[in-house]
């Protein structure tokens, strides 16, 4: 147990709905519609726009406003420094999750750890 | 990306402090008391009484106070609604992870894996 690792857990992607967020867009590399994003992340649109703000504000994503048939279109990217951040995020994510995983009994670790065997990462 | 697993992330563990605190009782079988756990937690009284009052409220610990030498000492116990509840949300910040993994490059993904290779869980 190091209760230091779960310090290193950025408050601004932290938040559920952020993070989905931050997700959507690293894999959206030529930028997410706001509509796109909305939809994707189950948000309102003060939701989504709250949130985008938060994350203007800390230089992690840019909106970039345009007109599509005299119609407002936000498109929104992922800035270098939020990949990085959010990147950094994730892994501290895993050092507390392994942390945490560490204090269970084995089969409990076992029943938190499936997810892992079924996903992608490995 | 399925945006729904973000939803998961009950908020009771997830704020960090309170998945540390969590993390410490899961392997404190014989509860832990209100020193070792502040020191644990590297928390100060207010905040870890803030935090096992939250806990407390949704029936996660369990605190008993008694007398040692005329000193009063609060042990703090998980409840079986805690231990179940802490493990369905790691559980569900597993999905939440290998959906945030996926998204990202295999380069990027294999950096963020790396704890879970030097970690316990496998």
């Amino acid at each position: 147990m190091d209760s230091t690792v779960y310090d290193g857990l950025e408050k601004l992607f932290h938040e559920p709905k952020r993070m989905a967020i931050m997700s959507h867009l690293c894999h959206a590399t030529k930028g997410a519609s706001f509509a796109n994003l909305k939809k994707a992340c189950d948000l309102t649109d003060g939701n989504l726009n709250r949130h985008l703000h938060t994350l203007e504000e800390a230089d992690a994503v840019r909106l970039v406003k345009t007109q599509v048939k005299s119609r407002p279109l936000t498109t929104v990217f992922l800035t270098e420094a939020g990949r990085n951040g959010f990147l950094n995020y994730l892994l501290a994510l895993e050092k507390a999750l392994v942390d945490a995983v560490s204090s269970l009994e084995p089969e409990e670790a076992e029943v938190v750890a499936a997810p892992l065997y079924e996903g992608i990462i490995f």
